[in-house]
């Protein structure tokens, strides 16, 4: 296209933008204006991408990180023929693929966008895929917006984008200088994004965003840069082409109050199909070689930690695996990712202590179809929240691993125990919620992580633990997903001690303490926290008719939270105990802290009796 | 202190530190050995500081960022004579106020740390306190590692400090090249921290940070530099003074193996107590002047936004009180805290789109007594997730409120979305979490979470929906925490609803229908989710036999959860019934989302037949 078409194309997009949001009667049609000509010079003339093809292994990949300029993605759509016009107007309605931040519910959406600052991060991802595992030369373009800029997510990015010196990033900075509330922190100072972004390593070129010579030079530009990603500072005007909210505050999200008169003023209502660059060649990402898988083998009554068998299953598991890869947060000599570094470090991903950039990175890396696992300790997992909420709307297979769980972790103190970590990642919708009490249990999990497909995506969690503790079932055991063990069992059970991880071996040892005292308990390991195994949870209610949960956690979203929900449709409910971490932990060793938190063995077979002389029990 | 003192307390606080660790069996003496000469200079130089005043409304603060070194900040104590030899040595123990990482248990520790990346953020917000609101020269030191850097959450806090030319602020970069796993990312390149940190507007100075005279001078040069906060970028090594463990790899967080060794070629046991120099003249923050608060009142019938009953009441709490202040994320025209920000704005902050920063700061300000209320849409408050974690170790007395909760926010779709925000808050330590259905109860919830003083601490977060509802309660309800309303009771009732904001009101319609159809229900607002009305729970319990809570927020740690959490203790328990959003929802109007999560008013009375039909009701 010349200068004159693509200066037409992008009147079409604002066009299209502003019948959409029209039609939806909500929206951002004056964010989407400003960066119209940015995204037609791209369609046209810098894109590789097959529509027809989204899994094209040689596609570029476009990420809007500005979710909420979604009418000009779409009417892009539109403009590639990808979505007809009758489609273009179901935008934001119920049923519609056309969501009013855009998601994977439509094919050409690798990652839901809408949270802003997240585009980059998971740009790198997908970009690092490209240069170290792919090896394909497809090139990732993210736009984001200037306001998002001050998300620390971003820098976070931006420091690990040129460490890897990943030239086939480009940034498009649209920077319309305002915000939804008013002016941006920097306006149109171009020059304090090229700053912080070269301070960082970066290329930049600043530019006149409605210029589409100027664009298409800088976009050129970016292209042929080598050995650093380029980012595209780009002077634009919000809700431009339309005098009535061009450059205007108050005009943030919300359809234009004339559209008719929009629409002439923009040239009126036009429609030419962009022939958009075919994808470049490459073959198809993670070939399924490898060999068969075997997985690290504990024998009982040895003392193993949890996160020691999560390394070295991780390890086992890339030998057989080429798909999967390993990302940690500067901690793998403690999460002990190091053992999957170690033999392969080709698929190990250095992401130093920048949590967000992590689960990014993770989320990036399986839309090229790997299979991540991201760890770090749990307690600094919650940094990565808001990635794992939308990683979940992204529909992203990811395993995370969070290490160092709870009080057990002793000395360390509250800054380093997972307490929230169950609540948090039990929250997100459609997520799986591992927790291991012994090193076999967490090898098959680990194994079983990697087994979620297209049919069975969502955020997978385990939690491990820091402290040997005795492996109790034989490498042979089966643990599936859902699942649980019952450990100990008699008729004459007063109650069903329900544990995880570190509080099954407590609870057994309260059991020998009880049994002792003629009050036999049951004991169930419910490795698997989300789904919980229902059906082992009313076998142990209707056998015993009392409940209690044993967890190293805060009372709140954990394993008590998970066992009441069995009994959430109405049935009878058992009675139920939650044993808990209510307190504020300090300083101590793992058996004090324990005991303080009331959930070491003492403490359950204490609680216990106190049950069964208030006669709650039978 | 000549340089032969200030040589001879670096190698003290070394000694201190590794006999504390030694003590412990556990810790972070090396990393405490790379400070020890810029904590020597710190100390006996340029600190303002009162021990035996924690309060001094005129002291500097000083923040170890890098918590993990707090062997060395113990042997800071006990030099300056706040702590003695015998407290030293209690180092990690049960009961010691010297925890692992340093938290407030200790008076002169004004906020927690170990999670790193958190000092500069919370220091920026006790430095703007210092500048804006207490107008008192104190400066604000904090000291941190170089790892930490790559946390996205530094680099909102260096934006926002140069923005706001905090040069009453330094951040001290102790640059010991390795990190607990290996090498840092830009290992002894100080350059590469100084291009960053100058290309966002900060004055920088590199230094030897073993050469007291330099480190002095850099100090000066911070103390004297206006305009802009100052970085003190220090070369260090990492275990400096003991030649087993200076500059090694794998020498993190260990004690030192021989430590009577490593006394000695530190130059043995020594002890000088050290003159800090007096705190700057200053009056007390938050002078208690004020008027009587005027609530907004609104009439009930009328259709209000629970946000902007927020926007109005803090902006009236502002009047009655002037230690209020709030902070918003580039949000607050969405989350109404626009309206104290045009009444009060001197006492507003803007963060821009940056939630930690958000968070952080209202941390910081909490330390200088005043009473802050950082409001974004819930969604994007999983950001600060973190530091909201991190505040209950804190023992901070933070208000956070968070707009735009769950479906009802209609067709903006789930990236929007908050639906996992009261599993987040409920699950953190000391926390309360409210959630209003009418503006009139908003207005006094907000007036009651400025009541918390040094006695009821913690995280206070309140939830408020985008949506105009209609308001059921007069203005002159009392609302306590810990409290909830009956809203429909009879004594035929097969069963009691409890619901809070939107599904309030859809509780209500749903018991119209219901009565319609013969099936007389209860109705209770839970607004207090955390702590929640147990007598009143317990009662509808025995009332009715059967609790169907309705909530617009994931099935996992919110309202269902914290209504099953009331019989958690062995009581019997009643049928318990859950509707919340177990879908993954899309773009819809707000009636669509609520019926399409099944927690409008139809899907309620439609599950309410349900269970009588199956007679699992009376």
């Amino acid at each position: 296209m010349d200068s004159e078409q693509l200066i037409q194309l992008g009147q079409q997009l604002r066009v299209d933008a502003v019948r959409a949001a029209d039609a939806a009667q909500s929206g951002h049609p004056t964010s989407s204006m400003s960066a119209a000509d940015l995204a037609a010079v791209l369609l046209a003339g810098h894109l590789h991408y097959d529509f027809d093809r989204p899994d094209h292994p040689g596609n570029d990949r476009f990420i809007l990180s500005k979710g909420h300029a979604s009418p000009l993605l779409y009417a892009m759509y539109r403009a590639a023929g990808a979505v007809d016009d009758e489609e273009l107007l179901t935008y934001r309605r119920l049923g519609s693929r056309l969501e009013g931040h855009p998601t994977p519910r439509l094919p050409w959406v690798d990652v839901a966008t809408g949270s802003l600052g997240q585009g980059l991060p998971v740009g790198v991802g997908v970009a690092l895929a490209g240069k170290r595992l792919d090896r394909v030369p497809y090139r990732v373009w993210v736009l984001s917006g200037d306001s998002e800029m001050a998300e620390g997510s971003v820098w976070e990015a931006v420091e690990h984008a040129a460490d890897q010196r990943l030239d086939n990033l480009t940034l498009v900075v649209d920077v319309n200088r305002l915000g939804q509330r008013g002016p941006t922190r920097h306006g149109w100072d171009l020059a304090a994004y090229t700053r912080r972004l070269r301070a960082f390593g970066w290329h930049t070129v600043e530019v006149d965003g409605h210029d589409v010579e100027a664009v298409d030079a800088a976009f050129d530009e970016a292209r042929s840069t080598t050995g650093r990603p380029t980012a595209v500072i780009a002077r634009t005007r919000k809700g431009r082409g339309v005098a009535a909210v061009e450059d205007q505050e108050g005009r943030h999200g919300k359809p234009l109050e004339d559209a008719g008169e929009a629409i002439e003023e923009l040239g009126g209502p036009r429609f030419v199909r962009v022939e958009v660059n075919t994808p470049h060649t490459g073959r198809s990402a993670a070939a399924p070689a490898g060999g068969p898988l075997e997985l690290p083998r504990y024998e009982r009554g040895d003392e193993v930690a949890t996160r020691n068998a999560y390394g070295e299953a991780l390890a086992a598991l890339g030998s057989a695996r080429p798909d999967v890869v390993a990302l940690d947060g500067e901690v793998s000599d403690s999460t002990r990712a190091q053992f999957f570094a170690k033999e392969h470090p080709d698929r190990f991903f250095e992401c130093y202590i920048a949590e967000q950039q992590l689960v990014a990175a993770a989320v990036g890396m399986q839309t090229r179809g790997y299979v991540p696992y991201a760890s770090s300790f749990a307690a600094f997992l919650t940094r990565a929240h808001d990635f794992v909420r939308m990683a979940a709307v992204s529909r992203a297979g990811i395993n995370v691993v969070g290490s160092h769980a709870g009080v057990a972790i002793g000395e360390d103190g509250p800054s380093q125990m997972g307490l929230e970590d169950l609540a948090m990642f039990r929250a997100v919708h459609g997520s799986t919620v591992l927790y291991p009490c012994d090193a076999n249990q967490t090898a098959h999990l680990v194994a079983a992580m990697a087994e979620g497909d297209a049919q069975s995506r969502g955020v997978r969690y385990l939690r491990t633990s820091r402290g040997a503790m005795p492996v109790l079932y034989g490498p042979d055991e089966e643990f599936p997903v859902g699942g649980s063990k019952l450990l100990r069992s008699g008729d004459d059970d007063r109650l069903t001690l329900l544990a995880a991880g570190v509080t099954v071996h407590e609870a057994l040892r309260a059991a020998d303490l009880l049994a002792q005292d003629g009050l036999p308990v049951r004991v169930v390991d419910l490795y698997s926290v989300k789904p919980v195994d229902e059906r082992a949870v009313q076998a142990a209610a209707e056998a015993t008719g009392c409940l209690v949960t044993v967890e190293d956690h805060h009372p709140q979203g954990g394993l008590g939270d998970a066992v009441a929900e069995v009994f959430a449709d109405g049935r009878p409910v058992p009675r139920l105990v939650r044993l808990a971490v209510g307190n504020m932990p300090g300083s101590a060793t793992e058996p004090e802290q324990l005991n303080a938190s009331g959930i070491d063995a003492d403490s359950i077979a204490a609680a216990v009796k106190l049950l069964a002389e208030k006669v709650v029990v039978r």
